[in-house]
């Protein structure tokens, strides 16, 4: 059937969550959030575009930093509430300039950083 | 520094998305929401349990199906208002019966299902 970004389950605000992954690696890269206008954006560019929460307007991933997500695959899970976004990053992921934004493990209950982030 | 639940940054219902990983394939098998109770469980019993948002619960995943996910890391990422969580998931983690809930793709303009039920 064809697809419609308008038919997705969107919450209170109009978002829902997007999880972009390294089709390479398998690395969950981060989480953010796209209204419909960013996941038919996402699509129609194949560079990925989220929702900015705190600046409240469209976000073209890496527009500023250079460290852009191409799309390659978008999935819906079954409650089409969530996405799942395949991508090939390019440079660090997270704004903290880590390749993943899940840096951060809890092991016998204390905090313990897996990463560094990347030089320059 | 030791880590409590309740520093994690929870939206206005008191929630945060958490996305569970195949720690073996790699696989995004689903997103779930947890409240600073579930996150607190799921650290004590090893037994990944969410908060339904439909049935207003604490939810521990594969009680009633027997498809449970054992925890083997749990994440935090930079904004500390998502985790990830590297599983061991016994059978299929979508309630539709597939091992993933993210099983349509968005390709051509049109949705594709890629995967079956499993069977039985």
């Amino acid at each position: 059937m064809r697809f419609d970004a308008s038919t997705l389950v969107y919450d209170a605000n109009g978002l829902l969550p997007a999880i972009a992954q390294d089709v390479d690696s398998g690395d969950v890269l981060m989480l953010a959030w796209m209204n419909a206008d960013a996941v038919q954006r996402t699509l129609e560019t194949g560079r990925v575009t989220y929702w900015s929460r705190s600046r409240k307007a469209l976000w073209v991933k890496g527009e500023v930093s250079g460290h852009v997500q191409e799309l390659v695959d978008l999935r819906i899970d079954c409650d089409h509430d969530c996405l799942l976004l395949k991508v090939r990053q390019t440079g660090p992921a997270c704004h903290t300039n880590r390749k993943s934004c899940f840096y951060t493990a809890v092991r016998d209950g204390r905090e313990v950083e897996l990463m560094a982030p990347a030089a320059g």
